[in-house]
């Protein structure tokens, strides 16, 4: 009877995505006395069936199924940025580490597959800094372990995912330690959250950061610039 | 003559911080209808000298030592906060890889130290959400490559940064994917600079990522929070 409980990973019941460690943190921000308003009216609105949400004064857990919580964090965000203010959103997706600084998991767990997300397109432009960190190597057994195989791997997903987001135009270029990202708020995220995906097919923890920028005047923009960064302007 | 640019990692002159890919993107969120005003305030009030300073519509480059980075992005927030507006900021710090995707450096660079930075007290309470990734260990020569002594040294460079934070008080609990920290804006700052700082001189590639809140409201905290997160309120 307590077969599930007492298994090694490797005959273990699939585990759940609450279990996996599959979730998001996001912090919303908006640029707008009337702040209060908008991010309640934005939590409010987004439909949060079947996602563990717990907001806090610095951030928003959201867990659950990988569609389910990109498609929450994507709702959010649109209407906060319906109320035409400027917005910006700093999420963060992880999987296969459920913990903190030590993973709940034990390392070598088999890296859990997801199906990609697909998003309605949201009307709303986003631009986004993008990086994505492939951590724990399944097929290793420890963070950082093994010098080929599961590397070679998550380079090509994370090459597949770059090259996917330039036919599709959302990649914008490259900046220090980040992709820069435009186009609808849902191909952004989904760009972000598929290459996250792919890169967990291989990899057991890969965290992957976003912070996004929305209804951003143009007016700031030359006021705050310096020279332009390498590849920036396109 | 040509001696540094022709010489091989092991024996080339060292690397500049710029050369090693050393930075900091910030963006700064004001949660107030004149955010315009106060942002370019903030950027104009801090001490720019010695860095290389490129703001965009998404986020701010910071490219410089290690403690001239974290005194100006420390600078710019407490600027921002002493308008008495709520106000976040996402802060990314990397060492070791100069590019986007693919570092500029070759893998196995010598992993460059650098002095613990101490900030003089700013006199604003700040609250974070922080990770840390090390991702490059200098003595594998891959990103994710290798099993032992790197790790072993990170993973303890690791624990004695949590140790720290926790004799220092700025520690505050731990959520999913995150540690929250809590403190001076000043000593929030140290503590993940240097838990970076101290996990570089053994991994040649280290990222950490910090989401700060400061000035919230606490009426917002009841109204926006679910059930407290594992760990809260202490």
């Amino acid at each position: 009877m307590d077969a599930v409980t007492t298994a090694t990973p490797a005959d273990a019941a699939p585990l759940t995505p609450q279990q996996y460690g599959v979730g998001a943190r996001l912090t919303l921000s908006v640029y707008d006395s009337d702040y209060v308003r908008i991010i309640l009216d934005a939590l409010e609105s987004a439909d949060a069936t079947g996602l563990d949400i717990d907001t806090g004064d610095i951030s928003t857990f959201v867990g659950g199924p990988e569609r389910r919580i990109v498609g929450y964090v994507r709702e959010v965000i649109a209407a906060a940025a319906a109320s035409g203010a400027h917005v910006s959103a700093s999420v963060l997706l992880s999987r296969g580490c459920p913990g903190e600084l030590q993973c709940e998991l034990p390392a070598g767990t088999t890296a859990l597959g997801a199906d990609d997300v697909s998003l309605a397109p949201s009307g709303v432009r986003a631009r986004a800094h993008w990086s994505l960190y492939p951590l724990l190597d399944a097929d290793h057994g420890t963070d950082h372990g093994g010098e080929s195989g599961g590397e070679a791997d998550h380079m090509a997903a994370i090459g597949r995912a770059i090259d996917h987001a330039r036919e599709t135009g959302v990649y914008d270029g490259s900046d220090h330690y980040a992709t820069r990202l435009d186009g609808d708020l849902s191909a952004v995220l989904e760009t972000a959250a598929n290459a996250w995906i792919a890169v967990g097919r291989t990899v057991q923890h890969v965290t992957t950061h976003l912070t996004i920028s929305l209804n951003s005047p143009t007016s700031i923009r030359p006021t705050l610039s310096g020279p332009p960064a390498a590849g920036a302007g396109r």
